[in-house]
């Protein structure tokens, strides 16, 4: 990591904030530079301090820079892609934090030039609030971290070390792969809680126990964010919802004919899954 | 409380040991029995030490009690409020913890003489561990306790103030509003969380985020409580549910056509109304 000076961060968010305060924690004599799209968003980084540099202007931010970080939602990220690679240095490595990934690759491989590398890359970790001001830098920390994308040995040596350095555990797969299994344990488990909150009636909340805060909990991840995740995987996720309703016409018609045993068998098998669960592979 | 000294738990689980325990600390003169179904449990029971007195037979354990907890299945509840029927003291106050109320309200009418008066309460709080090992004398601690059924006020005004002792909030409402609020915010969640459970390969388990986790920790529910619960509570559940499959129609036709307005819009929603949750009414 002696070779890094300079490091940049595209969208200092809840998950690029963290990243500016982790790396910071781990590497002092990184030298992070952050960029603010606005001036509003300026002053709240300013006031925040968790960066060395901010900057309105993307292209001061990302200029010799050694390492790139893209946080930002899926859609915005490939315009970022696109609007920062002619300013990349020579030998940069750019990576990413999205959370579907297949289109992001594309968009890497079109707007990237051959001097530059990009690594892909899911810290699968978040949390429903929005913002720099809740950023943590104890975020990565016991979170697995998908490489999907390493072109270059040295530049995912290095992606991957920096990672396992901020505490995460780092895991390879494609990045359709990725967006398989993400739809299935993530994409599809936030349209299952956002749907969840439009079926209760504001009246029942006061007595919501803990399950039902549980369920809902993620039901506050920001909506731009997310509207990018679905549009940016709909297929996985088509094909996960398609699944999910067919298992709930089966509970239907299990509950319909009141068949105890066999409804006993169903939960069953989810008490089943849930203790394979408990421990982690 | 100080009419109280003898209390009878029918049930001593998860639930009916915590109450076991709880009661204990607050009301140390109260002698507590507990009933134990068989020879394994009675050992159990003895081993755990959270019980003044524990008896394979209910109708000792019953007999002359001021105060009769029933903390079983719902199912079970109703047979054993058949069983102990006939060894109730003249004046006791019969209550039960069962989550849901209409069946056991009617089976309490059916069964118990008019000397005995039954207070419907449902604690809204739980695991989805089982077993008296993992109860906690804290776990009433913060809950709110719906009181379904109050016969006399005497007997109500005893056993609000005894969940209020023990930490737990006391709202009021008919086991009708009960059954068709617990469908929305409990009953269905756990339908949700066992299906979700069902869909998710084994092989993708290891890359589970924390949102995963939160959305399937109760699919470990026990499986001899939760099938009473969604058969004893049929029609809400049923009609919960068909809305519920209606609501992931509605998204899955706005991902198809890729409506990002209207997806923002939905996920919108979902975020104001989670603001709501966070207040607690």
């Amino acid at each position: 990591m002696k070779s890094i000076k300079k490091v940049a961060i595209i969208g200092v968010g809840f998950m690029g904030g963290s990243l500016a305060r982790s790396l910071k924690e781990k590497f002092p004599h990184f030298s992070i530079w952050g960029y603010a799209r606005s001036e509003k968003a300026y002053n709240r980084l300013k006031k925040l301090n968790i960066l060395d540099k901010v900057d309105k202007d993307c292209r001061k931010v990302v200029e010799d820079a050694d390492l790139v970080a893209l946080a930002l939602p899926v859609g915005i990220l490939i315009d970022y892609l696109k609007k920062i690679a002619p300013f990349l240095k020579k030998g940069a490595v750019v990576f990413d934090l999205g959370s579907s990934k297949q289109l992001i690759e594309k968009a890497a491989r079109k707007y990237l030039s051959k001097d530059v590398d990009f690594v892909g890359c899911h810290p699968l970790c978040g949390s429903e609030k929005k913002g720099a001001e809740f950023s943590s830098k104890g975020l990565y920390r016991g979170a697995i971290c998908l490489i999907t994308s390493s072109p270059s040995k040295e530049s995912t040596k290095i992606v991957k070390s920096l990672w396992e350095k901020l505490g995460s555990r780092v895991l390879f797969g494609s990045s359709d792969f990725h967006d398989k299994v993400l739809s299935s344990v993530s994409h599809l488990m936030h349209l299952i809680s956002f749907s969840i909150t439009q079926l209760v009636p504001d009246k029942y909340l006061k007595f919501s126990p803990q399950s039902f805060r549980d369920l809902t909990r993620i039901s506050g991840s920001p909506a731009s964010v997310w509207t990018d995740i679905f549009l940016s995987n709909r297929k996985n996720i088509l094909g996960d919802l398609s699944k999910f309703i067919k298992i709930l016409n089966k509970f239907e018609k299990l509950l319909k004919r009141g068949d105890k045993r066999k409804i006993f068998k169903f939960i069953e098998s989810a008490n089943i899954k849930q203790k394979k669960l408990c421990v982690r592979v």
